[in-house]
């Protein structure tokens, strides 16, 4: 029997916390910033969206030409309202000489993670130096994990919040708290920025909103903007992208989901992967406005697939599944099955057929 | 906790060998039928095909509006030579109204019931009345769910069967035998189509061959022509195509990967829900040649999906997967992993910033 390693939920908990959620992200910023150096290698097709009146539903399919990755991933905002999650998500590795999937994990974890960690490899190219101090507008579920990146790659550990809802707020207070954050509390969004060199907007609002106009927006910061990642749905000011430098993960996508759709279609931005890569220079001022408009892509998926199957792979983390039928001859899949069970089943012939002759 | 429902393959092997497999094929048509009925309703998105030098891997999802569905597959034509399966698959079905995934299966064997009781489908409004004789024309893992699909809707119990890999016949034959069927191995393709009222191509090669040309097939058959279902992947002679009336699932799909991809791109057609619906007949008179152009579709994976599911809800054969992280706080993800890990780790600050201030 050929079986499918998972990471299921409680494995990813269990790898996360024996690994330390921080340590993990410190990683795994390395490892997105090796598939970054390689963006040219990886196919770049759309995710594959579906749309409804309470959300939308997508896979994110890539591949590097020997290991192919797919996320399947919903987003959908009333969730919460009920108790569910807004985002949830699994993703499965194959290999593309095969097609035989090697590896599947929940990814409701893994993506926060790896939006973190992304978030964090941009802040290393485009955050000002000596950056200590961060505003975070949106303290839901991927607040602890933006916060942690930060952490592991730029040493901030005082935080300015600011979330329309008391009770994320008081969650996030909590949980930075004993994470060892140094918490600010802002009445305000404005009041949050004040002082701050990166500032992360990641609120959960499916609308056109207006988190940061350009007045609240002093020079030289680093803006992380994490919550403007579908379309209808962002968070900055026009204005705010007009006097920044706009870098984005995969432009034709970000045009559509990110930011930028409030733009021209020729609006200049920059792909992180050209800046990792040296190609195109990331902050290059103390003076200029940086904006990392984030919305997700497939390859960002693939990373954190691969860290966290060369991590897991022989621990007790793994299980099992049992997804791929195998038999011997594999040109007799019916060997699988039993020949007695179906031989006294009485044909249905000639019900319905339409034309009788 | 929230868990996913799984049939794997044990699961899977169990359920269709209790339930009898022609058993369960027989009802899978009508599950088919009702869902072929309301077509119009589904989404019908185009694949999303990764293509590698040695097969492709693709995702094929759909949705009703209520229930989305996709389904993982591979496509390897040398994989046997490996040991390995050609295809092999996995789906899941998702609650559209939260985006969560609601149920997961090995696909399989799943995808051979469903590709059969396809065919058996098409079959019922394109079949010759009184067919009692089939051709099969490769006899690989797909012939023996075709052949129970034709005994369940037509009663076939005779087949005459060819292919060119004779351990794929003496396979076919020592199941096909003990499933009751009373099996003509022929010398050649001619050979096996004489007196067959049905033939089924189900070949695996990966070019464009001529299993069938024109001088084989006898004015009133019916060709149920499986094995052509990639670019480059063809089976009939054009002058096949150019005599008989032909029927696909989704004329756009077809046309890239079916029989028709020979045809000009104005070739007519009929797409099955219409004969299903009555909006279009399906076989008119005793002399026509008719062809069931099938290259397999995701609104038949939403159907086999969902007819699982009915039938294996809370027995035994299901299994739960821990795939959903749900926090007692849907805004509180970071409630999952342990506080205290992650708060020694030193942080890893500018250690590789492009720009030094």
């Amino acid at each position: 029997m050929s079986t499918v390693p998972l990471l299921d939920v409680t494995g990813a908990v269990r790898w996360i916390n024996e690994t330390g959620a921080q340590e993990l992200i410190t990683s795994l910023i390395e490892t997105l910033e090796s598939d970054f150096r390689r963006w040219e290698s990886f196919e770049r097709s759309p995710r594959a969206a579906s749309h409804s009146r309470t959300g939308v539903i997508e896979l994110m399919p890539t591949s590097d030409g020997l290991t192919y990755s797919f996320k399947y991933v919903n987003g959908h905002p009333s969730n919460p309202a009920q108790g569910l999650q807004t985002v949830t998500a699994f993703g499965v590795l194959a290999d593309v000489s095969s097609g035989y999937p090697v590896f599947m994990a929940e990814m409701t974890l893994l993506t926060a993670l790896r939006t973190a960690a992304t978030s964090a490899l941009a802040a290393r190219f485009l955050a000002p130096p000596r950056s200590h101090v961060m505003a975070m507008i949106g303290t839901g579920s991927q607040a602890e994990f933006q916060a942690l990146a930060f952490r592991a790659e730029l040493g901030i550990n005082s935080l300015r919040v600011h979330d329309t809802d008391p009770h994320a707020v008081v969650k996030f207070v909590r949980n930075a708290t004993s994470l060892g954050f140094d918490v600010h509390v802002a009445a305000t969004a404005q009041e949050a920025v004040e002082g701050a060199q990166v500032i992360t907007t990641c609120t959960a609002d499916k609308t056109n909103a207006t988190v940061l106009t350009s007045a609240m927006v002093p020079a030289g910061v680093h803006i992380n903007a994490i919550g403007g990642d579908c379309p209808g749905k962002t968070e900055l000011a026009a204005a705010v992208l007009e006097r920044a430098k706009v870098f984005v993960e995969h432009t034709e996508q970000t045009r559509v989901e990110g930011e930028i759709q409030q733009m021209p279609a020729d609006f200049r931005c920059t792909e992180l992967w050209e800046v990792v890569v040296g190609s195109h220079p990331g902050r290059t001022s103390s003076e200029e406005v940086t904006v990392f408009d984030s919305v997700g892509f497939a390859i960002e998926d693939f990373s954190v697939l691969r860290h966290a199957r060369a991590a897991v792979s022989g621990t007790g983390w793994v299980t099992e599944l049992d997804l791929v039928a195998e038999p011997v001859d594999p040109k007799d899949l019916f060997s699988l099955l039993s020949h007695d069970a179906v031989t006294q089943v009485p044909y249905a012939a000639h019900r319905t057929g339409a034309w009788s002759g």
